[in-house]
């Protein structure tokens, strides 16, 4: 998306070609800077100091992390250690064995002095599929608020998103910011209601400053407050991201989901979840089933902002960081093979 | 309620009766301090500047501050100026102009030289009467929870509040939180979940801070969190105050409070409103005829910690404070006379 009236990936090679340009994410927004990584080593620490974060864009940077381990040394034990290497930094990832697997499996035929332009090209390619998929989900989505605003073509299409699937967890478009950015970008007045996200603000640090960087209107809303907008006719959609859709169609994803699943339901507006179709997780039979992440209570205790972080309270907490929302609260899921009503 | 083991009311005369004596509130939980007011202008001054808050505490800051001035002089004149003065401290808060009534009608007709004493006596007299108000609240709330604490007799009774409507926002007990400490002194093993209130974090500052001082087991999750603690069964009843309750049973109450009670709707769990009778307004037909504040988004923007503030968003923000919960949703309304099941 635009950053400072530029069109960026959150991650592309280096000018010379050798190494990977990420956004450093950790200070966003106040502090935007691009860094180069020039090793496997450089890739393993972006990973696992959450340099960079989202599925997708952590897979991206362990794929060229492995290209450059193997421009240093192309040979099995190589590949095999740098495999290892990154592939621990962060542990739960799907997307990272899977990046890695992808790499790894291309490269392995190869001799070994061919092995680091093969697994550079595997890289792109892994990049290149990832915003050819965002801008397919975009553009389902962008039919839906096609038909949304000419509802009402005289105001704009009130958008309401909850935490950050946007650019900066994907290499370009995001998932459930694709639509927007889609629907800006052809000319319909969009306009965003950002979520807060407490109790790690991804709505306000991240996708505020992803809205802002490509020019699109915007809001930042308390994570109270959506419910209130929706009575009041002030939301026309709701999209979000997930991280898994089980076999029934519950969604798993930011904490607060839920809430504004309901509101949207009980006022009739559109609860969207835009998704690549390898989030739909036919082993898992219903969100019930999902575990969910308890994190620690120093993320409600401490809130960070510019500078630093502030304490709130006094008293201890608690920090479920995800929830379920029953797949009768979701009008669609948006794919990038179409829109879907139910699972 | 008890603060560092002692029993205190948020407001009492000083020690030699010629005072006010109120907790400073605006620094805590991180200073504790209690002030004494000595003039009609230093109540004034509390209440414009928020060191205290709440209806009731509001209006019984000014009586006490109407008697000091009266007991400078004791003339009409003085006594009207007095009234101007502190009505206009805080000019929407209607409790303030009942308190000011009150005390203004009780001494009117006496001599200048005997208005003092008597409206000392009168500010006594509201604060008595909050206090008795509030315990009847909470003893009528106290057999709800004593019922469903019967149905799980070995687990915590789990609470969840919104907001602060507690001692700080009262002489004493508070309207939402009576329930819960008549509870807690019952030997009901009451948990409170504590909402934390977002933009203004009135949950994670002051709530906290009451359970905290009186000994209540609680945990401060983000707002987000609410709906998955229903969902998994960990919330048994959720109890909120209210700013009006219109003719057909509506409830305005601090934003957010909507998306709660729509997640106790969908989990089974009941939805409390404690309330003064006083705080039914038969004259406002629905919620939809309630106009909602709009407030600065730098209460969104900026977040209030220990020892000064934080910006949490580069963009700008909306920062609507109260929302409206439909009666449908309102499982009973909790007054001194009684539970109500209907408006």
């Amino acid at each position: 998306m635009k950053l400072d009236g530029t069109h960026q990936r959150s991650i592309t090679r280096t000018a010379d070609g050798a190494g990977a340009r990420i956004l450093e994410q950790r200070e966003l927004p106040w502090v935007v800077k691009w860094v180069e990584l020039r090793s496997a080593h450089d890739a393993e620490i972006a990973i696992r100091e959450m340099w960079t974060r989202g599925a997708p864009l952590i897979g991206a940077t362990a794929a060229y992390g492995l290209a450059m381990a193997l421009a240093e040394d192309g040979s099995d034990a190589a590949l095999d250690a740098a495999y290892a290497q990154l592939l621990e930094s962060r542990p739960t990832a799907v997307n990272l064995k899977w990046a890695l697997d992808q790499v790894a499996g291309a490269v392995r035929p190869l001799p070994a002095a061919d092995r680091a332009a093969a697994a550079f090209a595997r890289a792109d390619a892994i990049c290149d599929e990832d915003v050819a998929l965002n801008q397919a989900i975009g553009a389902h989505g962008l039919e839906l608020f096609r038909t949304l605003h000419a509802k009402n073509p005289d105001r704009p299409l009130n958008i309401l998103t909850h935490c950050n699937a946007g650019w900066l967890a994907t290499v370009d478009y995001g998932t459930a910011t694709a639509p927007i950015y889609l629907a800006h970008d052809a000319g319909i007045p969009v306009h965003v209601w950002v979520d807060e996200t407490r109790p790690r603000n991804q709505g306000a640090l991240l996708t505020a400053f992803e809205l802002a960087g490509h020019g699109v209107p915007h809001t930042v809303i308390a994570d109270n407050a959506g419910g209130h907008l929706m009575m009041t006719g002030q939301v026309d959609a709701v999209i979000v991201g997930t991280d898994r859709v089980t076999a029934n169609g519950d969604v798993c994803n930011k904490i607060g989901t839920y809430l504004k699943a309901l509101a949207a339901k009980d006022n009739d507006v559109p609860f969207y979840v835009a998704l690549p179709y390898t989030t739909f997780d036919a082993a898992t039979a219903t969100g019930a089933d999902v575990p969910i992440e308890e994190r620690s209570g120093d993320e409600v205790t401490y809130v960070a902002g510019e500078g630093g972080r502030i304490r709130v309270t006094a008293s201890g907490a608690a920090n479920p960081a995800f929830d379920v929302t029953p797949a009768r609260l979701v009008t669609a899921y948006v794919t990038e093979r179409g829109v879907r009503e139910s699972v």
